[in-house]
């Protein structure tokens, strides 16, 4: 112990927790007696001003010395110290806001000041995973009512960054509910902006999934642009594609979704909150919201659509963005690459109007650009089909792009894998099924997101023939190692394409 | 790595995280980047046939070399390996259980079948402090109704150990919410057991109070037993009082309740099933249960008592459980001392009938024996206050708590604090009210529950009339350093005891 009181000096020991924040102290640390902390005790750390709350870990052995204390890396780079730097502990002020969330348990409605209290705590980082998981269930249990959805989604808003682009339209789009491979992004932005409209896309990177939009925007340009960057680039180009986490919007978001993907926990008014207060921050005035229905999707029927819809509609209407929803087709993966590069290869093969482009790929994003450029008056109503079919094939939408990739900082080149292996139909038919979660998770055994050259190209896809010994799909992985362990996977769990009668 | 797959060597970091299991793995380690595992990844940690789930924490330094992990220490302990032996790391299987949960926050009604799935999860350390939040939340948000109560307590019962004396009567008492200093348990244990009755008493050690009825006890006599050895006293002397960490009752109550208490969320339903769970488990079969009614109790008003009352004996009857409730009062603390041997020194006194005795301790002690001699049929119905008091008078129960220390391993003689300091009375007049919280704080800052002889000795009660300069409450600590720091707390917050006018 120091002479200051509750004063310790770090020693980094490198330990990640992903975004938990954990403060480590010796078993037998003074201040932990004095104060009476002890194992996952929730603890104030303040680095001068600057204060983030953590859970405490003892350290039993000789990690640190007397008179240290180490945080988790989240920690150590919210509260911006340094090795050997001295912070201050002590007990936090009590969670008020947890008698809101214990008030909505009991089945009370949450009003906006209640929201905004608890979202607060949220971005401030003073819920745990257990008041986190609490507060997304209660709003699961006694489900959310649009009021309560409109001031949840303006609670979300406010404790974070908001963009203004001091022009209007600003388009944007979302997919509620990835499927495998469905970039559209990259080429809706192209088309949209190449036909004078506004589309500033903040997209985000792969948690569970072989690529996020971001993760496939990369292999093709720089993502991780700052504020100030991004708006040179919107305002050369008109839109840009890059990673959200640089700018912060919704930053409660981020923090609550990974917890309703532990519970696997998703409902209505969370969605629709974490959906538009992402759009309503970035600055967005008019929004197509894509919902693929199908029986592994999200959206698994056309009345759950058709809810979620209405939801989608009344609360965008109360945060004055002009919105249309669009179902799709959920029901088989997206293109022929899945894993960043492999992605980025469909997406510039529909650029470029490539012979062997993939269709539905190409399909999907024209008939969403065409509800964008309706929707900021672009087009005629009807006529945004069209248009966007047009900017695609005379190559405007590709010299767009190309512009937007050198604001970025520059077109690259994609990367190859070093490694591939054919996966060959074991006899003759016609496809019966396909598994998106295994396919996703063999990609990810191959290296992606992280090695960018690697995952999968699908060769078929759902009612069609296969000869014996044709190839069904091929695994592109960057090492040897990898390779092997996805090709074990595979072999592993057959059928992953099921092939039934001819 | 080793030649193995997926086998890494531990070494034993000591980071000491409660009961999670937390598994330490190199950012770089191959099996990670081979098995697809991130940062708070849950993973299957298996040491030959025994395994537990982990959640996983990366190292971006040297704190482990290639090829090593390490665990938490309740991770260690729990799958029993050693410095330098091997585990096996793994994907765990689904955590299917959760759909059960789930369809609760849904508002289904949880079955016996779902129950026993979720239970049995839980106590295989399967859920992280995410799902048992949510599990607790459910509960709480969509009331458990009398059929669901019934079968969580059995499926709490079903996944521990259960005791079975081969006998009846034996009797249990419980206190819900327990007030600071009411240490009845070894008062009623001595009095009952005296008049010939079985009491075979397991009680917990404090986990946020400054002490638990195992932490006060074993100031007097070792507490620590393991099956046999309670047996073996409970046969000599008819009954004992024994720390019930030893024996595993009911362990799921232990998972929950820690999780319960970080929300603050304690649902009729699990508190019915937590404390009915632990007496089926100890082999009781009658029962007294004290409810302390006020307005910082845990039950605050008369209808609260008769509601959860009446579901605590619809439960216990479910169980075969004879049971009894009596209310009493719950607006302040009981007897003097705070704090393991303090609160031990006013339990002789009142088995040795001492003439400054604690009235309100001993009173309490009187009505809940009485009440269980009556249940026992030791006593005829009205008269087991009076066989109890008699008891007590006559030196039989003062003798049995000897004999029951003496079986336990030895009476010991009570600690005492170095340091003492009263607390005087700034003016005079009559006392308006006492911050228990304040005064439990202050007791754990002097020390308690570690220090054995650390808390402090209230020596007024509500509606008392104090000259200025009386002392209302001495503080006891067994270093000079928690004295002054349980001070300075005290000193910042007055008043702890309110003074009105005479």
């Amino acid at each position: 112990m120091t002479e200051k009181p509750n004063t310790l000096r770090l020693k980094r020991l490198g330990i990640d927790t992903h975004q938990e924040a954990i403060v480590y102290m010796r078993h037998d640390c003074l201040v932990c007696r004095a104060e009476g902390f002890s194992a996952q005790t929730r603890i104030r750390v303040a680095n001068g001003t600057t204060s983030i709350i953590a859970t405490l870990n003892l350290i039993a052995g000789d990690l640190l010395a007397y008179g240290e204390a180490s945080l988790s890396e989240a920690a150590w780079t919210r509260l911006g110290v340094v090795d050997g730097g001295e912070v201050t502990v002590s007990h936090p002020r009590p969670l008020d806001s947890l008698s809101r969330v214990r008030a909505k348990v009991y089945g009370h409605r949450l009003n906006g000041e209640g929201l905004a209290e608890i979202l607060q705590d949220v971005v401030d980082g003073r819920y745990s995973d257990i008041h986190l998981a609490s507060f997304i269930t209660a709003c699961s249990a006694q489900r959310l009512d649009r009021d309560e959805m409109i001031a949840l989604t303006r609670a979300m808003v406010d404790v974070g960054d908001r963009l203004d682009w001091g022009t209007s339209p600003v388009v944007d789009k979302h997919s509620v509910g990835g499927l495998p491979g469905n970039r559209t992004t990259p080429i809706i932005v192209a088309i949209v902006t190449a036909c004078g409209l506004s589309m500033p896309k903040t997209s985000s990177r792969a948690i569970t999934s072989p690529s996020g939009t971001a993760d496939t925007m990369e292999t093709m340009a720089p993502v991780d642009l700052d504020l100030d960057t991004m708006r040179h680039v919107v305002k050369k180009e008109g839109g840009c594609i890059i990673w959200g986490g640089a700018v912060r919007l919704s930053p409660a978001d981020d923090i609550l979704i990974r917890v309703e993907r532990a519970l696997e926990l998703d409902s209505e008014g969370q969605l629709v909150a974490s959906v538009l207060s992402k759009k309503a921050a970035a600055g967005s005035t008019h929004l197509v919201l894509d919902l693929p229905v199908g029986p592994t999707a999200k959206v698994r029927t056309e009345v759950d659509a058709e809810t979620l819809g209405a939801h989608l509609m009344g609360v965008a209407e109360a945060f004055g963005l002009t919105t249309r929803v669009v179902r799709s087709d959920g029901s088989q993966p997206v293109g022929r690459g899945i894993g960043p590069a492999l992605e980025a290869r469909d997406v510039l093969a529909v650029l470029q109007g490539a012979p062997d482009a993939p269709l539905d790929l190409k399909d999907r994003a024209i008939t969403l650009a065409g509800a964008l450029l309706e929707l900021g008056a672009a087009a005629p109503e009807g006529g945004g089909v069209d248009l966007a079919d047009a900017a695609l094939r005379d190559g405007r939408a590709w010299s767009k792009f190309q512009a937007i990739c050198a604001a970025q900082g520059g077109m690259r080149e994609l990367p190859t894998a070093a490694h591939t292996r054919p996966i060959l139909a074991g006899r003759a038919g016609r496809i019966a099924s396909i598994d998106n979660r295994r396919l996703a998770k063999a990609a990810k055994l191959a290296g992606a997101p992280d090695a960018k050259a690697a995952g999968l190209e699908l060769h078929t896809h759902l009612g069609r023939e296969v000869a014996k010994g044709e190839p069904l799909f091929t695994l592109h992985a960057e090492t040897r190692g990898e390779l092997v362990y996805a090709l074990k996977y595979t072999e592993n769990h057959t059928p992953i394409i099921r092939i039934g009668e001819g």
